[in-house]
């Protein structure tokens, strides 16, 4: 089948026990009116028989004996439906912390290899009248934006719409690269080889220049944090919604955009969980804010995804709520776009992961070095405005769980949803102790702008 | 710490992710009379106050920088206790079929290498009044045989006795290695490099001759099935018991060994299972049947644990009852034990696992090779007499999940356990579809067995 665009296996080649490439989302439910004991079984029957599926979920990779590894994709006859499609419940009392632990669990653990790179569960015994949906989807199929509208791709603003499909079987949105079979095996492969050809001089240039620009032009540098090590591949989740009028409100009321508030939310939280850590660096800490660039109706070229990045000065040094905000604002105002247009490739590297497989260690700035490039991702993906629904059952929260890298052992991606803003907080499990504290230090944030902003006293 | 034997870093270094080398299992117990509602909670938080860890249960690899990576043990000052003990539920029905499901995904993924190597699973919502409890081990702490042996050093003859340990908290036997730190760090050192410098010469001498001696001297040899194929990472689990009676009266009126009936049961099982799947060898398959020769009061050396194996003609190619007892019967009866005092090196070697990594795999017949050595290993494992409790609560089945090895993609290990017969079935869930029919099929060839030694008609 298709040869393996270089986007697509370097996510293949960089994953490891420590490392995997997957990412996550979790989504609660609120079950319609009326629904029984056996609700969720005939659910999870009707989903089961729907065996239909878009390509991206069929395709397995293929091991040719070939420099890199993994080049070709494959597709699976007969998926394993029973394998991808997991029925879960949760242990008494099945309160959310049992939700999220077992979400730690699912999102800790590698996808097998060996079959299309996905799995989805089905929740059960949450103690309210809500169900919940994990689904990890391997980065080499779809980024955490695609995997994300993928989900959302399934929801209705019916309510009386029965008809949602499973995410598996959600056809691809316009514009969405699915079919990398679609070109001749022969122009695939040659441009495979171009690629991986051109591969080390180019990440080469686009590294340096970038670590050139962000260390002379910029006035900030990140400090070495407790959050910038080495990771272990063991994972702990944390998710909360908060309500967006207050974001909004916030943000009128001081004159600056929402996402500045949020950041402002995410510095005050690290601040007082780094102070509960005795582990606060002297210097303001530096958040990397991704862009998506990507373009819908982008054709042909497999790379279409594209990725911008601000970098940003958290003001964690400050203790004041409202100047933490000012600083914040005012460096994503000035901020230059610094990592334009980047490949998945070059952001993975940017990002700091371990290249030596590739030969690459020696780019500066890159492995182990005494100075992160940033201290953690914040990323906000904009998610959909309405109150939606999927068969019935009304969307309650969408929780995005993230990749973690090498000396980037916290990430924060939050997502809107109708009314709300749905934080999720991915961790290394040994690296960042106790990480569903932040959850609370956020809602302390959120409630000294408020009160900074003089929208409450 | 203490250096690690090598014969504990062999099962680090040959594992991957399809080839996880923890070994597992299942016990299943009834709820002591008058259990309420919040009993497997209460349970739960008792045990989890029992911080109390063997030596065995604390340690985790080190990675210093080493010809062959995993040498070194050390301690974890304070284990995750939420990470390793970990509260788990089956969704609806709550039937053994859930359990069985969930102790398959467990059983499939990687243990954490950046902690101690072990997790234990606490699962409720069983739909009648029983709870169960799935352990997973690394291979390099425990072998199969000491990990069961440990789950039952928890358990007590006594209904009353509510003072009973979680598995890790249960201190070694006498005889049992704990502590490899006893020895001068130097000492172990030294024995370690003796034993990395021997071991490619002393293996292939070690495989040459095994190998020679099995072609050339037995009358037997395994046919290629679809059993011996490399394997991929997931894994399917079934499990279930027989009563010890029912075995016992065959192999009374047989004349043979209860043993000898537990092979004609795999043997008839394997034979309706590989019809079914039109896939049944003309030459009869080869079982290896390991005989363990550890000795209880060993003290000392690090390597205490020797096996050894007879390779055993299942006479799959007859399609009577009776005849298929009277092969198996003579030819354990015959057989030489062909693989003496194996160490667990030697022992994982011959089972076919690819070696590469250690420069061995030109050696020969042990690497796809065309015909396997034999074609699955069937393991019993002697359990406890007498019917046992776990804090007053019955212990009804412990069931083992072993490890799969390329070119063997099923086990059978089977436990005595009181009046059972407690089998555990252990396959590759891409290349043994359909695992669960191999319980129907046993249970047939056991009934095939009675009518043909006249116990029933």
């Amino acid at each position: 089948m298709a040869f393996m665009p270089l986007t697509d296996s370097m996510f293949l080649l960089v994953e490891s026990r420590e490392h995997p490439m997957h990412v996550g989302g979790l989504q609660l439910f609120r079950k319609p009116e009326g629904a029984g004991d056996d609700y969720l079984i005939k659910l999870r029957e009707d989903l089961r028989a729907k065996t239909e599926m878009r390509s991206a979920f069929r395709r397995k990779p293929a091991r040719p004996v070939n420099i890199l590894g993994y080049t070709r994709w494959v597709e699976e006859a007969e998926p394993d439906m029973d394998y991808h499609f997991r029925h879960s419940a949760l242990p008494q009392p099945g309160r959310i912390r049992e939700l999220l632990e077992l979400t730690s669990r699912w999102h800790s653990t590698l996808l097998d290899r060996h079959r299309p790179l996905w799995e989805i569960h089905l929740v059960e015994g949450l103690r309210d009248d809500r169900f919940a949906m994990y689904s990890k989807v391997h980065h080499a199929l779809l980024d955490g934006v695609a995997a994300l509208r993928q989900l959302q791709s399934t929801l209705s603003e019916d309510p009386d719409n029965r008809d949602c499909l499973p995410p598996w079987a959600s056809p691809a949105r316009e514009g969405e690269r699915d079919t990398p079979a679609a070109r001749s095996p022969l122009v695939t492969a040659r441009e495979t080889l171009r690629q991986l050809g051109g591969i080390p001089s180019a990440v080469t240039k686009v590294v340096n220049e970038a670590v050139r620009q962000q260390t002379l032009t910029l006035p900030m540098q990140a400090p070495k944090t407790m959050l910038n090590v080495r990771i272990g591949g063991a994972r702990r989740f944390a998710a909360q919604s908060w309500p967006l009028d207050r974001v909004r409100t916030v943000a009128h009321a001081a004159g600056v955009s929402r996402n500045d508030v949020v950041l402002a939310m995410c510095s005050g939280a690290l601040r007082d969980y780094l102070i509960e850590q005795r582990a606060l660096p002297d210097a303001p800490m530096i958040a990397m804010v991704p862009v998506s660039m990507r373009k819908r109706n982008d054709s042909g070229e497999a790379i279409g995804n594209n990725i911008g990045a601000l970098l940003c000065n958290l003001g964690t040094d400050r203790a004041d709520a409202a100047d933490r905000l000012k600083v914040i604002h005012k460096s994503m105002r000035e901020g230059k776009r610094i990592f334009k247009d980047l490949t998945p490739i070059q952001a993975l590297l940017l990002s700091g992961v371990n290249v030596a497989q590739l030969g690459l260690s020696t780019v500066p700035g890159m492995v182990t070095n005494a100075k992160p490039p940033f201290n953690l991702v914040i990323s906000n993906v904009p998610g959909p405005r309405k109150t939606m629904y999927w068969n019935g059952a009304e969307l309650d929260g969408i929780y995005p769980a993230s990749v973690l890298l090498d000396g980037q052992a916290l990430n924060i991606t939050l997502t809107s949803n109708g009314d709300n803003l749905d934080f999720g907080i991915t961790g290394c499990r040994r690296s960042v102790p106790h990480l569903q504290r932040i959850l609370t230090h956020l809602d302390t944030a959120l409630t000294e702008l408020e009160v900074a902003s003089g929208v409450t006293r």
